[in-house]
């Protein structure tokens, strides 16, 4: 099957206390694991990745360098989307490769930096939700808006963030190059981050600042691919409703009525598992035969076997 | 003909004045109108880009970053090469896709993060000559020798640098990606700053902290990819002996006599001209039909036709 996986920060940094790129280096090399167990299976996979938290540590050192000496460059922040897709492009190459060479399985990885299209009148674009980057006092944060033109915001009592649109992705710039390559057996990360967002007008494509969901942009990718399953992998075996609530219950199946009437219940955590609930069905209602799984990233193998994960289904 | 075009400095940020990334991508809206022009006569064209200026820019804000608040990530080099192939990546695909629109040419164009392989016994690692990075005090220099475990040289009475060793490139991990878009009529850019630089053992691929020259690593691509001419655009339209002299001559064919010659003579300034001119040398020797041409950005396209730029033969 063509699988479009979507892999949640856990797969790339998995311990809280350890953000630095050793550590990540080694929670790839567990992930490519997980990966080379689908493709030992034939199945045919495309990795889309989040970046939460490696683009939020990017901004981080880019802020900081800058107050540090004004000389250096106050990167902007599409850019710092596209550090990020080098960054977690390489080490998950790396760790993919170096499992495809272990169990002499003879295919390539590769990472292809990604321009996702976002719509310039996405209702984000007017009301700015995602919090980016570091902490400033409210003087400092007045000073950034006028300047930078920055959208500030004050985050809950910890002082003011710059926050940036969260719109829905449209379309993939390099979606022939990445179609050309699964053609091709080859192991395809993408959209990494969720793309570096652009704006198309005309001739001209134009990075924004903009934080596009990675899950959103895994379900773009897989529709325009024609994929049989989007596979969003995550810390969690399976969604639940009534999370932590003494009628706590983790679902097995879902189909179309179901998330609906769930996603109206409020069952599900806007920012978390709303937005892969809500990229699951996107998804399945794209064609009869799609199926859509949410599972944890040690049990892809089982969950494509339908044995664990939460698996949505095109009917009613 | 299939040609692999190394991209210098200037072709990137032309104004030594701003460094901003904003000026970066209008100078790659400038060079994409020059990789047109080779597109539109028919050629296939893959960029390798070197990454110098914008690495160095990336590192001092990484190291900036860590001075201003400890708990900014000390991104490793490997990681920073990562991040320009990214952002060098993006800036030019960016600019060559919207080259692509505006002509109406049905081609795609992408950029493969690349993982490039030198030799763990590469004369290079024994005596570091790159440096990289901001400057510091003997003392802080010392303390960076023991905490990270960095080679520190004094650098023209201006403080002490990290420096780094330049290796030679032997290998490209991604080469069948690059090879399969090729023949699908892809515009590749890949190998940016010479390659991320790893050392392969058994299974395992580990990134070093190397600099790779962008000629050395545009000419082992070119001979990979099977390439008929390796052009190497630059600053100058031709090279010269006795540069800055008298009986300064600009030179429009080379053979390879002569290229010994003058390199035995030292012609060449080593780190500019000279690692140009070997890999020019070097390429125009895997084969009789093999062409090397040095020029400038502008007239790639008289180059080619060979009315303009330095032109290397296989020929004694």
């Amino acid at each position: 099957m063509k699988i479009v996986l979507a892999l949640g920060g856990n797969a790339l940094q998995s311990n809280p206390k350890d953000a630095s790129p050793q550590a990540q280096l080694l929670t790839c090399k567990e992930t490519a694991k997980s990966i080379i167990e689908l493709i030992r299976e034939g199945h045919t996979v495309v990795v889309v990745h989040g970046n939460g938290p490696q683009v939020g540590q990017i901004l981080n050192t880019v802020e900081s360098g800058h107050r540090f000496n004004e000389s250096n460059i106050l990167f902007p922040f599409d850019v710092c989307g596209a550090f990020s897709q080098g960054y977690i492009g390489y080490h998950l190459q790396n760790a993919i490769e170096e499992e495809l060479k272990r169990f002499g399985v003879k295919k390539s990885v590769g990472t292809i930096v990604t321009q996702v299209v976002v719509d310039k009148d996405d209702p984000g674009f007017q009301n700015p939700t995602k919090p980016i980057g570091s902490f400033y006092s409210e003087e400092d944060a007045l000073k950034l808006e006028q300047e930078q033109g920055y959208v500030m915001k004050e985050d809950a009592g910890r002082g003011f963030r710059r926050t940036v649109a969260s719109p829905k992705p449209i379309d993939v710039i390099e979606k022939d190059i990445i179609k050309t390559l699964i053609d091709a057996g080859v192991i395809v990360i993408s959209c990494g981050g969720g793309g570096i967002p652009v704006i198309v007008e005309n001739d001209s494509i134009k990075g924004v600042a903009a934080v596009i969901d990675k899950d959103f942009a895994a379900e773009k990718l897989a529709e325009i691919i024609d994929a049989d399953v989007l596979l969003i992998l995550t810390a969690v075996d399976k969604v639940f409703i009534n999370y932590n609530k003494p009628e706590e219950k983790a679902l097995d199946v879902l189909n179309i009525e179901e998330v609906e009437r769930y996603i109206s219940e409020n069952q599900f955590a806007p920012g978390s598992m709303l937005p892969k609930v809500e990229a699951c069905k996107k998804f399945v209602e794209c064609g009869k035969d799609k199926i859509a799984i949410i599972a944890s990233l040690s049990s892809a193998k089982a969950a494509l076997k339908g044995t664990s994960g939460t698996r949505f289904i095109n009917e009613r």
